[in-house]
């Protein structure tokens, strides 16, 4: 039983049939977003907000509030759900024969492709006063700044890398492996969730996505978990067993298939896509991420003339960017304000 | 089909029944150990080198030469295999009704304890000039310096700690739950092997055995590999795939165990069992180690009055102790030799 059907608050935007960069068509094409603020008269306040990996908007909406860097009495933000993570167009609720196993593979520029569809044609912007994600989000960010350099004013990506690297698609090689080992699986055919793979892949997940140290320092037992074992069962598995495996699967592939170089007029070359950004960047990685270290995303940050770096100093690992840490999340949150704050 | 039939250029001993730390009973248990060299009269040129995770005396074999710090032209070493890793008292080789999954949990305790008899009721051995061993190897030989602080004169570990961190523990989880996902495993009652599990246990190793640098780097290519997916098929499944899938979760289970403040005396301190250790000891992690990281073996090391750490300078991870590297070789046979020299 998935969380999916749970979530209404957020509206849905119609693509149509989708050509994607494979070659596949994704038809009846749609996108949840949910919008907060109002777009003032000049539209040029809009700050586009893409979900993470297997997260939806609500997830992610502890980022926007008054007083915030995402102020909704000041900007109008657009968080949009990335396709494949249940609410926008999936392999869980897209129609046969595309559904399940069946669902093509999208790229995070598909995604941004489809966002840009939504931000021009639904609200008729021209401007992106930011694009701001965490993570995948954070992929899908540098992928907005490369593929619309005039349009976008800023970008903060948030503990993601704008290419997944070699040892990343590894990482996510193993937990997709561990969730396929499961027989229940089918191939993707099945009637009930594979749900002894979905486990098994939040417990592979969980040695990732904090760090050695938050482990050491057992610092799961200040956020309301009386266990080891009682935080990787409600965090890990728990939090993945909401999902559609399908789904998860599907979201894995666009992660470790995200390269930058693929944006059109770039030739397949990286460097070239981040020297066209245009945008000021203020790109914050984790100090202690296991899957995007500081040295991966400080590579790339070179390469974007307007690019600020400030790595969390943080022992959250992966989470850094997250909700756990009180003091990441002022980190992270003054370096938004001061990115807004740039001309 | 597993490798162990295959390997028969070792000896064994006989231990009879082994009452074990958890209070159940090894029954007619048996190590699996070579020599090379030639004990002299004094007894006094032994050194004692356990296996590591998976593997047996021949995967360690690389170390031991004319011209190494483990010459057998001096030295009289006894390479002796982890119980449960398939030559030694095993799942796979014990007879029913302790076979399979009812091979009792054995503890890296345990483990020295046994090895112990042998030193000295088969050698007449007293004194160790040395024990040296990597990774869960490292383990065994921290385990001897606490649990016969007088019989040993030197211990090398490498690539590992005394006691398993709550980080690896959780690493050990994933990949063990990876296997287990698996349902041809069947609770440990398999007629085959489930080989799907083992091959996605393979997968999710593959991320944490080197470091990011190595896959950023595609240093698998200076290896006789010819892509990623080549390397991960031939190293991480085709190796595992060796092995017996309850023989892999049994040593994993004595790993996530380790606990060198288990040793009799210590009252469950880690620290006063560290310091109780009176070898000379030469201690050397990998730097991108991601699982036994430098932190964790220099928290140890501060314990033990006689201690050096030498850091590997590597970007090979945990397998900076390992036979990859050249460099990384020949920096831990410089700190073997200099331990060696030292009286």
């Amino acid at each position: 039983m998935t969380e999916y059907g749970q979530i209404t608050d957020y509206e849905t935007f119609e693509l149509g049939d989708v050509r994607l960069q494979s070659g596949a068509t994704l038809r009846g094409a749609k996108l949840a977003y949910k919008t907060h603020g109002t777009l003032n008269e000049r539209k040029d306040n809009a700050i586009l907000y893409p979900t993470s990996y297997s997260a939806t908007h609500k997830n992610e909406e502890f980022r926007i509030g008054e007083e915030k860097a995402l102020d909704p009495g000041k900007y109008f933000i657009i968080q949009v759900n990335m396709l494949a993570n249940g609410l926008s167009s999936s392999p869980s609720n897209t129609p046969m024969p595309f559904n399940q196993a069946r669902f093509p593979n999208v790229t995070v520029l598909d995604n941004v492709l489809c966002q840009h569809r939504l931000v021009t044609e639904k609200f008729g912007i021209e401007r992106l006063a930011l694009v701001v994600g965490f993570s995948m989000g954070a992929q899908q960010t540098f992928q907005w700044g490369a593929a619309f350099p005039d349009m976008v004013q800023r970008i903060a990506p948030i503990c993601g890398t704008a290419s997944t690297t070699p040892h990343n698609f590894v990482f996510i090689d193993g937990f997709t492996s561990a969730l396929r080992a499961d027989a229940a699986w089918n191939n993707g055919f099945y009637d009930k969730q594979p749900v002894i793979g979905i486990r098994a892949m939040g417990r592979v997940y969980a040695g990732w996505g904090l760090s050695q140290a938050f482990y050491y320092r057992r610092l799961y037992l200040e956020h309301g978990f009386s266990s080891l074992e009682d935080y990787i069962v409600t965090n890990w598995e728990g939090n993945f067993l909401k999902k559609d495996a399908n789904n998860l699967l599907a979201m894995a592939w666009t992660w470790q298939h995200a390269d930058i170089g693929m944006t059109p007029g770039c030739g397949g070359s990286r460097e070239k896509a981040l020297g066209s950004i245009k945008a000021k960047a203020m790109i914050m990685p984790g100090q202690t991420d296991l899957y995007f270290p500081p040295v991966d995303v400080e590579y790339e940050a070179q390469f974007i003339p307007g690019a600020e770096v400030r790595v969390i100093p943080s022992v959250y690992g992966h989470a850094a960017g997250g909700s756990l840490s009180p003091e990441d999340m002022a980190f992270v949150e003054k370096g938004l304000k001061d990115l807004l704050e740039m001309e």
